[in-house]
C-alpha cells in the first residue's frame, strides 16, 4: 500500500495512491498519516477498504511529506560499507546516530533552498524508516513490527556547518527543507525486504549515486532495535539510513548544489523524487 | 508571568501561577501552551486577565511540561566560561550545537529514568529559552523579540553513550526523561535579564553545581540569533543555553547519578525543580 498527504503545505491531507496511479482521499477515513493512524491495526483497516469507494483526487496535486507529526528525525551516519571504503573511513563499530531537525521535512517535489552563506550544500539518498507504534528496548528480532513503511529521502547537508562549524552535525544537517521525504509511504506488507532495493540520485541528469540497500553496515531491523536502547521511538518518527557512494563531498574535485539546479533520486517500489535547487 | 501546564502526562491543561502561588487555569481562554498561544498577542492578552477572575484549580496537582508541541530541542555546548576553565577545554570559537529528542521531555517533577546499561548518568542545570514566534535569519538586535520566555531545565546526559559510543552526541542526549523542564514558564516582560541569574543543582543535598548566567560566553540574543542562521525556529521549540560548573563527569573522582538519588536544582526567578532518580 502506497500511502501519502497531499495539498498546499500545513494543508494535507491523507491519501492513497491506487494500482491505477490515482490518488484516492482517506480524509474521511483517518484524520492524518500520523500518530494511532500509522499503526498495525490502522493500517490494516485501510488495506480493507476498496480503493474505488474512496473519492479520487484531482490529478497534479502537491505530494506533501509522506508522516505527519514527526517527533523525531534519526539519522545513520557511515552505513554503506562501499561508502566506507571510497572515503577512506573505516566501518563504524556501531552505528553512528545523529538528528536532522524536523523543522527541515518537506514534500518530495518542493523546492530545496541553499541556506545563506552557504557554499557547500550537498545531497544524500537515503532509505527512510517511519515508525509505526511506540518501541522502547525492542530486539532485533521484534524490531520491524514496529515500523509502518518506508520512503525515499533526501538527507541534504551543509557540508561547511556540519563539519568546520565548531562541533556536532546539527548545523548542517537540520537546515530549512534539507528533508524531502516522500512521495509516499510504502507499508511493510508490501516491502517486505528493505534490504535489497537500488537506489539512485541524478543533478541536471548526471547521477552521482548509484547503489543499493544490499551494501548496508547495519540493516533496518538492528537499527531500530539499536535506537530504542537509547530512546523510545514513537509513531511518525523517521529514521534515515545512511547514503551509498557518490555525494558531493566525495566528488574529486568537490561538486556541491547551486541555484537551479535539479536533483532526482528514486529507490525501488519506492518511488522518485524531484528537487529545484533555490537560494535561501 | 509564570505560564505551566497541570494535570497527568498527555493530559495537561494550560494555567497560570498568580502572585498567592495558586495555579489559576487557562482552560478556557487558550487551547494549551504551544504554537501561537506563545505569540506576543496572545501572552499580551493573558497579561490582561485578572488572574482572580480564572477557576483555582485543588493544590498538589502534577506539573506537567511548561511548553507542548516542542519541534526542536537545541542544546549549547560549553557555554559557560568558568566551565571550559574547568575542564580545561577552549572555549568554543562559536557555539556548539546539539540536539535532544524532545521525546525525552517531561515535567519538573517527573522521575528521572536512567536508561539501561547506563553507568555514567549525569546532570547539568540549565537557563532554557522557550520560542514564541517563528525566526529565521534574525538580527541578534531584535533576537529576543522571538523568545516566549525562560524555564530551568536539567539537561541529563548518560555521558558513555555521549561521548564513547561511537560517533555524535545524540546517543546520551535524548534518552526518555532527561530533559525536565519547568515548573513554569517565566515570561519576557518579568525576566528583562537572562544574563545576571544564579543557578544552583544539588544531589542528595550536595551542592554541585553553584553558576550564573553572567558567566555565559554566548548570550540569549545572541544564541537565538544565531540558530536562526542555519534554521528556522518555530514557537515551542527549546533552547538550553548550556551548564556551569560542577557537573558529575568533573568530579574527581567522577560521581554519577544512581537510583533513589534526589536531584534539586533552580535558577533565582524561575523557580526550582527535584526529580527521583529511577532505574529504566
Amino acid at each position: 500500500m502506497k500511502l501519502l498527504r497531499y495539498g498546499a503545505p500545513g494543508q494535507e491531507k491523507p491519501g492513497l495512491l491506487d494500482a491505477q496511479g490515482t490518488i484516492r482521499s482517506l480524509a474521511g477515513v483517518i484524520d492524518d498519516l500520523a500518530g494511532t493512524a500509522l499503526s498495525g491495526a490502522s493500517l490494516a483497516k485501510i488495506a480493507a477498504l476498496d480503493p474505488t469507494s474512496l473519492p479520487a483526487v484531482e490529478p497534479g496535486v502537491r505530494y506533501g511529506p509522506c508522516v505527519a507529526g514527526s517527533g523525531k528525525f534519526l539519522c545513520i551516519g557511515l552505513n554503506y560499507a562501499d561508502h566506507a571504503a571510497e572515503t577512506g573511513a573505516e566501518i563504524p563499530s556501531e552505528p553512528v546516530l545523529f538528528m536532522k531537525a524536523t523543522s527541515a521535512i518537506v514534500g518530495a517535489y518542493d523546492n530545496v533552498e541553499i541556506p545563506r552563506n552557504s557554499h557547500k550544500t550537498d545531497w544524500e539518498v537515503e532509505l527512510g524508516v517511519i515508525i509505526g507504534e511506540k518501541a522502547k528496548y525492542v530486539s532485533e528480532a521484534e524490531a520491524l513490527d514496529y515500523v509502518a513503511g518506508y520512503c525515499v529521502i533526501n538527507d541534504l547537508s551543509e557540508r561547511d556547518f556540519q563539519i568546520e562549524r565548531c562541533g556536532q552535525w546539527v548545523k548542517g544537517k537540520g537546515c530549512d527543507t534539507f528533508a524531502p521525504i516522500g512521495p509516499y509511504l510504502v507499508t511493510r506488507d508490501e516491502l517486505t525486504d528493505p534490504q535489497n532495493l537500488d537506489m539512485w540520485l541524478e543533478v541536471d541528469g548526471h547521477r552521482y549515486q548509484n547503489g543499493s540497500t544490499r551494501t548496508m553496515v547495519y540493516g533496518v531491523a538492528m537499527l531500530v532495535s539499536y535506537v530504542s536502547q537509547f530512546m523510545s521511538l514513537h509513531p511518525g518518527d523517521v529514521i534515515s539510513t545512511g547514503t551509498p557512494p557518490g555525494v558531493g563531498l566525495g566528488q574529486k574535485p568537490p561538486v556541491f548544489l547551486q541555484p537551479g539546479n535539479i536533483i532526482k533520486l528514486g529507490i525501488s517500489g519506492l518511488g522518485e523524487q524531484q528537487q529545484l535547487v533555490v537560494a535561501g
